[in-house]
């Protein structure tokens, strides 16, 4: 199961997701001035980032926005660059935060799961209630994963997520909810293949989440540029490694401003093992 | 602003909104049988369906996860089927659902509003907040419209769109809150380019949530195949026609059972004639 290798490896190697949220901003000059389409520069990229930290990342998250937005060409680097990090025996997460009803759901997990765009994990909107999300249970039983959203990194999660239902918030509902959804597909490691994504950036919200979650991985985003530390992450794996660490700008655009040629890549890794140490050193 | 020319659509040919949820299930054998990918056998199935019906249908509305089921394959189908539809002069709306932080929805606003997957309208996930849904404000100033998820046609719905806030339920919350956002962007025809989706196989509360957007169009799902009826939407147009009204297997999937042949699009046409029969007889 693939959460049981998330976890394992988020424990033996570290927690670091290196987010491949690649935009033509970060693309070093010695990238940028070869003749090839955009979306194949991107999968240039995202390769020499893969081979340059596959020891020291737990996995890889793939913001499929930022493909979308070139098109059939950014999708094609999408594809590919899942490919590669699959080959190499990593671990990929698509964030695709897809939500939709229980036939159009059966669709997006044949996609993403299966084909071009096969996948490890897959991030998934639960707003529209249960059956958005049953029809990805049968991936789960073949080894797959999902993230579901709980409490969102962004300022405006407080819009809906924070909203009083009686005694308890929005996003504690769907804690609990997503929670009892995941208790038919615990694993070996004691987590469950269905995780949540909850944010860095309401430390005492997560506390909250973790204490009706106990048997969740998750995927955390809102590390480094969006305001989460390391000591934010030491309080919430004090007991146990329980999650992943995104960072996106942080790691990909470290060599922004600083170098336009291949040594871009040391760059990245440097800024991925401080991280790590950012995070480890407190654990 | 294409909500305009949509609403005064709607008015003017009657308000069936062709959903392309198109799969390998609804092709005849005539495309079943030809020497292409099954991408390019869903667009020459969804060209002629277009042709077919482009003086009866408001608009027509594309389920992205149908083609993102094939992988790059199924999306070349759904950017050449947006173009055909688009190129006609026709309108459609790009049934993505997507839902994410401001910096991605950015790049979701690129993809779907230009480009390869350019679109007139995009359905929004706005469980997350408003700072995911305004970065797409700037391409309603352009003439863009939105559809955002208020109360869905699934069973499911009730897990956490009907839960107690406090005097109201969270879909009456998003409801108020999605008019609020609309306010800046209402057009000429008296609707906001923010517009909402709300299934038809929830009557009641269709009822509450018209009251409390009265300068939104509506994308309504659930016709035919769901449950929903003429009598229903009647109900919901008493004063002006205010939505369009998709319905997919039951005018795609029309001929199944029926032909096998080049007649297929007559049982589409007619199916939709049908439909608008079935709800224009009561205006």
């Amino acid at each position: 199961m693939m959460m049981d290798l998330l976890a394992k490896r988020a424990q033996t190697v570290g927690p670091v997701c290196v987010g491949l949220d690649t935009t033509e901003k970060y693309l070093p000059d010695c990238i940028k001035e070869q003749d090839r389409s955009l979306g194949e520069k991107f999968f240039q990229f995202n390769k020499q980032i893969v081979d340059a930290t596959e020891d020291i990342a737990a996995c890889y998250k793939l913001q499929i926005a930022c493909y979308e937005a070139l098109g059939l060409d950014g999708l094609q680097a999408f594809a590919k660059t899942l490919q590669y990090i699959r080959g190499k025996g990593g671990i990929a997460i698509s964030d695709v935060k897809r939500g939709d009803i229980s036939s159009t759901a059966s669709q997006y997990a044949k996609g993403h799961f299966t084909g071009d765009f096969a996948s490890d994990f897959m991030t998934i909107n639960a707003y529209m209630g249960e059956d958005a999300v049953s029809p990805y249970y049968e991936y789960l039983k073949e080894g797959k994963g999902l993230f579901l959203l709980v409490k969102t990194s962004n300022p405006s999660s407080k819009d809906f997520q924070d909203l009083n239902i009686g005694e308890e918030t929005l996003y504690q509902k769907v804690a609990k909810t997503v929670s009892a959804w995941g208790e038919a597909f615990v694993g070996e490691s004691g987590f469950s293949a269905i995780g949540a994504v909850v944010g860095l950036t309401y430390p005492a919200e997560f506390e909250i989440i973790q204490q009706l979650m106990p048997k969740t991985f998750f995927l955390i985003p809102g590390y480094g540029a969006q305001g989460g530390t390391g000591k934010d992450i030491a309080n919430i794996f004090k007991d146990k490694v329980c999650g992943v660490v995104n960072s996106s700008r942080g790691l990909i655009g470290a060599h922004c401003g600083k170098t336009t040629g291949e040594d871009f890549v040391d760059y990245v890794r440097n800024a991925t093992l401080t991280m790590r140490e950012d995070i480890v050193k407190w654990l």
